[in-house]
């Protein structure tokens, strides 16, 4: 059974996630890579995956059969359990409860050679909805506190399959980055009155400099202070503190998306990459103070002991820049 | 001039270091080792590099010549500069100030060959007095709030150069990570009148579980919750809040110390590490609720989308197991 445990110090969270690699020995085979070998997300491997959670099947295809254009089922080496009930434990001056919660797979696309930048625009759209519809069903089990939506894109971005793929993982607690996002919204929100990421979005829209691509209700910037080179957020311009589509569709922000995303291959080929998908905590879902958002952050530099020791960043590339090069690139 | 900005959302600091890398087209020179090739860090080569700040040199030879066994000099590339008055300015919702700081290199050994875990003992020594005596003459200046201390051994773990060499940054603000030790510690200090440090080591001796290594007056420990495999802290045993000799001497922490990086070369054959030197901000120094430390923090596995976008960490090794490896390595 996985475990939560709270580090005293910093009051953040780790999970002690026993179903993964362990003894010294295992480490190495971490950087084995499966490419071109067999690979369990492609169409007619269904045999091998857990069964699915949901599927998109246009044909009126059989669940775990071939027919599907995307893919939902539940992570084969969760890094939390679906099954017990939450127990949260002392042990002497630490923290810490079993680790209970979901972790589930996105298979966007079947074709092994397809990555989210070349799919079709309305597989794109399949896989925003596929989000929103998860993050509604896993709204509904009461222990569930938070879901994160995110991708790893590249071995060194984390991907352990190349098949492309997205992950969430449901928590019994409220991630401590969002949590920190949220301390500093309500901070703004007392002091101005105001949504602190309607400000930014106005200052980013007014500014230009920043801008990396803009559709009529959904903007991508380059923040002021990116933790890396190319850093780039997704926001919709209207206040909205929930992931959710706007009216009755995805399309605007499978537009807004897919463009990043070739911008960023057209700049380096196919860059490494992680996306987050932050959105309120399903406790206080609709609220004036949080604005919802994806964080792309390509794996260009890597984390070294100055930023683990300082919870700073150095990034080579002044986001104005960053910006530029992606408004130039040639998509 | 490198800028220093802050996340308007989470409040983190970002470094927008302009010497390094910048186009796109720079990241893929970031690739490339320097192996077997020139090395400005070898001895002979010191004309390559910025005039030398000190260095140990037992055989009376000239700065910046042959002879030295350990090096100091600034950054041929410093994310911060040391020239120029401190500027704190806004724009509109944004903070930032211009980038002044020192970053400076430590050349454990004029050795090419050599690792921190198989240099002498007397040059391990050496490199902890090293560290002191840049804290303490770095402390002079009064814009310096923080000097971090860290090393990045082996490429993934952010190495440009190869030859073993740690780093200095001092800093015109105190670190994040470190504000947030603090807070922590002064909770738990108003709350019981302790040192939080102190009931960890003392909890951990008595429950020996997590213990890798201990000498008279340091303990090397699996952290509770630890943000990789095989994390491992050094304190000492009795409250110090600066790092500091213990009596006249750094002997007893430079056997610990290597130790430690033995016990890891012994299962890992030589991984690649950051470790991060904790210590009290200079304008409080001494005081009841912090204690320095060295994080010590192997490289086995990949931030990916799931860190990034909680704070979380999945750590596959539990540290009971983790100090049991290191225990009985083979040193």
């Amino acid at each position: 059974m996985p475990e939560l445990r709270r580090d005293p110090v910093l009051g953040r969270w780790v999970i002690i996630s026993v179903e993964r690699g362990k003894r010294p020995t295992d480490f190495v085979k971490l950087s084995q890579k499966r490419k071109g070998g067999f690979c369990p997300f492609c169409a007619g491997n269904e045999y091998t995956t857990p069964p699915e959670i949901t599927a998109v099947r246009r044909d009126c295809s059989s669940p775990n059969e071939p027919g599907w254009t995307l893919r939902v089922m539940p992570n084969k080496f969760p890094a939390l359990t679906p099954e017990g009930r939450l127990n949260k434990m002392g042990e002497g001056l630490y923290d810490k409860m079993n680790g209970i919660g979901t972790h589930e797979v996105i298979v966007e696309t079947p074709d092994h050679g397809l990555t989210l930048s070349t799919l079709s625009e309305e597989a794109f759209e399949d896989v925003l909805w596929a989000y929103h519809q998860r993050l509604t069903e896993l709204k509904k089990e009461a222990r569930n506190q938070y879901v994160l939506i995110f991708k790893n894109e590249g071995e060194s971005a984390g991907a352990s399959l190349e098949h492309s793929h997205s992950q969430l993982i449901a928590l019994p607690i409220v991630p401590r980055t969002v949590k920190d996002e949220i301390a500093g919204a309500k901070r703004h929100l007392e002091m101005r009155d105001r949504c602190l990421f309607c400000d930014i979005i106005y200052q980013e829209l007014s500014d230009r400099r920043r801008i990396v691509y803009e559709t009529d209700n959904y903007a991508a910037i380059a923040p002021f202070a990116p933790r890396s080179p190319f850093e780039t957020w997704i926001l919709p311009k209207q206040h909205a503190s929930a992931f959710a589509p706007r009216g009755d569709s995805f399309a605007e922000l499978a537009v807004i998306f897919q463009k990043v995303l070739r911008q960023l291959d057209a700049l380096f080929g196919c860059a490494p990459y992680n996306f987050m998908l932050h959105t309120s905590p399903f406790r206080d879902e609709e609220n004036d103070y949080y604005h919802w958002h994806i964080e792309l952050k390509p794996h260009l530099t890597k984390m070294a002991g100055f930023e683990w020791g300082s919870g700073f960043y150095i990034n080579p590339t002044p986001p104005e820049d960053a910006a530029r090069f992606m408004r130039e690139a040639d998509v």
